[in-house]
């Protein structure tokens, strides 16, 4: 076995190992069962940046009071298709998962539902509540704002999130479509993983203090430690020339519907400090949306024409060099029934953190 | 004046021209003003690629019967929120005018609405019909998918449109955010331009027939006619180094939206053509919504938070040599004002078609 790897790990005892963690730190059951799920379904889909990679900033975010075992949801405006929840500054991940529960209960009963959150915390995986739609035969969609680090077209310096959207729609005999993107063209995870390894980043993924393209990762991340300027580029790049004004665009358009719509903090204003730089909760705002597909179509057909659009796609010619044509998602969750089957692989580093967390919280680890 | 510009026409007398050419191809009335009004609106924002230029395709496919000047519009499905409409072979503005009221109504009605429509035809400038919600307080989107021309990631050949999303949403002393952005990097008009120019295009944009990404407009423009391979590249580009898959995906949610949900054609199904190479009804399909405002938040708190988003991104330090960062819709909207105060210039070809067309059809020309 190489250095780097650690024995797998099956899903279901490393969901329960972040149950009871979540439970130590006063988190209700249900909730902390949503979380665990939310994680550990990241890292079977070979999203591990999402993953359990993450369980201590939320252990740290709980300790801290940044983020509220038991807080107050309230659903504060509310019509047949729509709501906005205020999330009480609790863990994301349980209130995403009932807004999503709420917005396909509508579409179940108008056609379509929307529901916005404010603030909240970091959800995890985007996908996760688009996905939630599938078995309801609606087409999902799941937004979130998030921490500053994306430069618009033209600034020197991050004023956005890398706003990911999600869209999931079922298919018949095909796997569903969901397309799961932050609206940059990488995420600070690639730029970390770049930087470990001492390569270049291409042009077009991060610009330095100045605001220009670099090759620097490490750079460009020192620079967001030290609130230094520059930042993450949206997609499309830097400037005009590859249209990177439509990747802030709709990085913009995430921020409206997560934020704007919800009364969260936008922009620069999520995860706000002191003056003396000490951390105030994020106040992150989600959008939650369902369209039943029966609305607007039977399902039969629908879901006909999804396989008969995918088979278009993976039969077309390809690139020289290039054996696939990809669907969106199916990457994903081929991974998941790798991962389900043969269990998670966790990098030796986080598995250390699980462990160490599990001591801190007087939770087995034995994975 | 320098040779290639023509006096400028003002928009109304522009419009007149319009509607009078398409009521003599037999356009009720009604459908032959708001056709024309969307396209003027084209020109009028700067968005001359699909303005008055365009009129020539539309008066073809009138006259062979690829559009019908009467169509039967039905609407097949309808919901509290939802409604799916064939659009009977008609043009795509009338139908599209129609369907996006009816969304607005719902939304006035349930908080939010929907309706995709199939059987279409080219609709315009897709911003056009978000940017109608506006009047009334709610954010509206608007999508359609369009003829083959881009190029999976992996793939050599265009299976999909350049399928545009537009998002409008209002403010309140700023002007409106409207993304209007084809998910390709750039449109086949662009290539023109360059073509035309003996430019180079940016590696990025676009594909030759082996796949491979080429400077060579007019190579990628020959293939398009020939149907030799290659196409417009999604945006983020070629392979998956800058993200292309990611436009790519936006893609696809496109032709979901508009015609999966709709039934009318999808990826290389549209604008189909009998075996010996004759053109047949595009079947292009739509999608429209809109959201009210206040089903989530009270319209003022949201205008007012829209406001300080474009202030805050506005005021931010620029990259060097810049002087502007642009909220989406802005450049347009300026655009639009001097245009409706200087009048359109419209491109002598351009202007020289009409007048062909004004002859053709009986209609003077006297702009």
């Amino acid at each position: 076995m190489p250095e780097e790897t650690v024995p797998t790990i099956q899903a279901e005892p490393l969901k329960d190992f972040c149950v009871q963690v979540f439970q130590k730190l006063d988190i209700p059951e249900e909730d902390a069962r949503i979380t665990s799920d939310v994680l550990v379904t990241a890292d079977l889909r070979g999203i591990n940046s999402h993953g359990v990679a993450r369980l201590r900033r939320y252990v740290n975010g709980l300790r801290d009071g940044m983020m509220l075992a038991r807080p107050k949801t309230e659903v504060l405006t509310e019509t047949p298709v729509t709501a906005m929840i205020d999330a009480g500054g609790g863990l994301g991940q349980p209130v995403s998962y009932r807004a999503m529960e709420k917005a396909i209960q509508k579409a179940q009963e108008y056609g379509a539902g929307f529901v916005t959150v404010r603030n909240s915390n970091h959800f995890g995986i985007s996908g996760y509540y688009a996905m939630m739609a599938l078995e309801h035969d609606c087409i999902g969609i799941s937004m979130t704002n998030a921490a500053v680090l994306v430069a618009p077209t033209f600034g020197r310096d991050a004023i956005l999130g890398t706003n990911p959207i999600a869209v999931a729609a079922p298919a018949g005999n095909e796997r569903p479509f969901v397309l799961d993107m932050s609206t940059s063209t990488v995420s600070r995870g690639k730029l970390e993983v770049y930087d470990r390894q001492e390569k270049p980043i291409p042009l077009g993924w991060a610009t330095d203090e100045t605001g220009t393209p670099t090759t620097e990762a490490g750079r460009v991340l020192e620079n967001f430690k030290q609130r230094a300027g520059g930042g993450l580029l949206p997609l499309g790049g830097a400037g005009e020339l590859l249209r990177g004004y439509k990747g802030y665009g709709l990085a913009l358009w995430v921020d409206v519907f997560c934020a704007i719509l919800s009364g969260a903090a936008y922009a620069n204003l999520v995860y706000p400090k002191t003056p003396d730089g000490k951390p105030l909760p994020s106040n992150i705002g989600h959008f939650f949306g369902a369209w039943r597909v029966d609305a607007f179509r039977p399902v039969d057909e629908f879901k006909t024409a999804m396989d008969d659009l995918q088979a278009r796609l993976k039969s077309a010619p390809k690139v020289e060099g290039e054996t696939r044509i990809y669907i969106h998602g199916e990457k994903e969750y081929e991974e998941a029934e790798r991962n389900s089957r043969d269990g998670i692989s966790l990098n030796p580093k986080v598995a250390a953190d699980l462990q160490a967390i599990g001591k801190e919280m007087g939770v087995e680890y034995d994975l």
